[in-house]
């Protein structure tokens, strides 16, 4: 019996390895988060990682939360917006429920533009909002005056014009974009300059020829050319998307998120489905901005360790060799070394994502539960590292490795599923 | 006195490397090549490489010069373009004369747009023609209508707008696009995918703000977006701007060209100014596309080794992982040997160009004749092979060793000069 259990597993990770490998996201739409996501109604908030309540998020996330609920007109000033949270007056939803991911506190309001990303064969969507740019941004807290302003202008001026010109070109298949990006230097997490030029290069003529940008066509573009990281969030959603294919096989010891609400750092595997086990969110590791150091940074925050999830990000480190310096690493050859590593707890090799430095080989994907646990070695996450203090913004960038605990915790939940199912004993799961 | 002489040479390459080093080229216009250029006048043409006469040129080089013939209208059809060339009444003349370069055929005709590439401290101006994008191109040799028509169209549409975009940005710094590039997987010859979309980037915004492209405007982005190589002639004249700063230093042994046109490879030396020391040109050894095979390859061509002669390109074969393969080299172990070997004839490393799979070494800089005769190690050069018949473009792409015969004969040249004003023996110059 203990043998069709372990042969469940394998046949069900296969599944998986194949779904991954079969994957085509496409970004198709830019459209207001309340028309694309049905968790939306009434006075609604999504927020990056596992469910938490609003008095115990951290700043940054209770700083975003507020600058929504000023975007979008509940509150008047950010104190009656905290009493509203307080209260219990705005609903609040975990991102991934909404198969929607953001980065840092990934708060997504109902009139917030959002990407949308399909992939049609599997029929999944993810979404994601539009990359901010840096400084002084919600996803960090910060939620002042021009912070709001340029929500608006980023709903009311970007997101009909990159919709346009997205529907025009009929949608951009995320993938080829973010594997030649992995060939330019990029593990889009920490750096997205190639994928972001990319697609900048794919984009930029179809706002001009379509016309629908309008007089916002220059701020537009100037808006896209300015901000290295624009590409992350789409990268986030097409990594989402990956997941969602993989979301729910019964026996798959494959993680299907891993994600961080600035306090607790979640994981979902995809035999146990929409279950969180969580553990408390660690503290980045890194290189602080001149200034600061680790007693202002907040613990590890976001939904944007999904790229971690499908194999990029830190997981792919050996792709990126200008991160590495960056994030605190001496040398490439220990960048070399965290991606072999990785391929450790890893499954297969990416058959889309390849890394020149490793002689193109496919970076390590299908994280397993099960080897993670037995080895003791976690996933490792490129990130960056926010003020704990609402809207003081970045600090630093550097790497954090997911808590052991929170998979021990799922390996446990799946033995207590599956061993019931098979009649073996919790041992051999982890095996 | 043989002291005096090895002093005086390691004093005047320290001065070339310092000029290397300082160098800060900066797209400044794009320019009717007979306004910019003052070696036109009449019915002149430029071409790659040393010297040569109409009847010796290789098929692509004949080819380009009669569609040039034809483009500026001094002919009306192939036949009585061939004939003006024959019989000299259309001026030949080689673009390093002009401070100028251009890809494979390397033709330049008076009406044609060229970029012009300005360092202000030395005072040096370079230009390069635009590129073409693939398939018929003038620089293999094509001349048909299409041809002629995409000429037209470059120098009517794409060249008044580009040249308000550049003006509106106040010139485009060359060297932080090229070193950029270099840390996303460009060598900036064979690849120049990551310069090609930063230039989209900061040229894309301005290109719509100014206004000046008008209806063209779609064009002219759909051009640029399209054209992966779009890039390669601006490297190259920031790299001929580079090398123009040392151009004439005595006593310097450092190469300030490597070009060829075809039939012969030429080189030029700083302490020995514009003379031009050849050999025949090789046949590239590399990979062919499919149906074509070494026997239909024409020579080495086009002045794009201007690239290498600033450390770029093959010099710097380990920066770009996705070219290995492309031009024939098994693995990046066989790349990175290449750019090690590379510091060999070079007197010391790129203080811009940094190469990430070496942790950030600066590129192999300044090619020191002296030390490729001693070792008989010449430089790598990364190039496209040209069908030998005109107009069938091209067909592979691969790696070229500078034949040592002309740095063999650049040194005799030099021994020649400088043992005569010092009385030391040429043996001594070698070393």
């Amino acid at each position: 019996m203990a043998a069709t259990l372990a042969g469940r597993i394998t046949a069900a990770n296969e599944t998986a390895l194949r779904r991954l490998a079969a994957a085509a996201p496409v970004l198709t739409r830019i459209r207001d988060a309340r028309e694309a996501i049905p968790q939306f109604g009434g006075r609604v908030l999504l927020h990056a990682g596992p469910p938490i309540a609003p008095a115990s998020m951290c700043g940054p996330m209770r700083g975003a939360a507020v600058g929504a609920a000023l975007f979008e007109g509940w509150a008047a000033d950010p104190a009656a917006a905290e009493a509203l949270l307080d209260r219990g007056a705005i609903a609040l939803r975990c991102t991934h429920d909404a198969g929607a991911v953001g980065p840092m506190a990934g708060i997504i309001s109902p009139s917030m533009p959002v990407a949308e990303v399909r992939d049609a064969d599997p029929g999944i969507t993810a979404y994601a909002p539009l990359n901010e740019g840096i400084g002084a941004v919600l996803r960090f807290g910060a939620n002042d005056g021009t912070v709001i302003a340029r929500l608006r202008w980023m709903r009311e001026a970007l997101a009909p014009a990159l919709d346009a010109a997205v529907q025009r070109l009929g949608g951009v298949p995320l993938l080829p974009l973010m594997a030649r990006a992995l060939t330019m230097g990029d593990e889009l997490h920490q750096r997205n300059v190639a994928a972001t030029g990319l697609f900048f290069r794919a984009i930029a003529p179809a706002l001009v020829e379509g016309g629908a940008a309008g007089s916002a066509l220059p701020s537009v573009l100037r808006f896209l050319a300015d901000n290295d990281q624009f590409f992350l969030n789409l990268a986030m959603a097409g990594a989402k998307a990956m997941a969602g294919a993989i979301r729910e096989i019964p026996y798959s010891t494959v993680v299907t998120v891993m994600s961080r609400n600035g306090v607790e750092f979640g994981i979902r595997v995809s035999g146990l489905g929409d279950q969180w086990f969580t553990a408390p969110a660690p503290v980045p590791a890194g290189m602080y901005f001149p200034g600061f150091g680790a007693d202002e940074a907040n613990p590890d925050m976001g939904d944007s360790a999904i790229v971690e999830t499908v194999g990029v990000g830190g997981m792919a480190m050996a792709a990126a060799p200008a991160v590495v310096g960056f994030v605190g690493l001496p040398s490439l050859r220990e960048a070399l070394a965290v991606t072999r590593s990785m391929a450790e707890i890893t499954l297969g090799q990416s058959a889309q994502f390849k890394i020149p430095a490793l002689d193109f080989a496919g970076a390590p994907t299908g994280i397993d539960l099960r080897a993670v646990v037995r080895l003791g070695l976690t996933p490792v996450i490129n990130t960056g590292i926010a003020h704990r203090r609402a809207g003081k913004g970045q600090i630093g960038a550097g790497v954090v490795r997911a808590p052991l605990l929170a998979f021990q915790r799922a390996l446990a939940a799946f033995a207590g599923r599956y061993t019931a199912d098979a009649g073996a004993a919790p041992a051999t799961v982890a095996e």
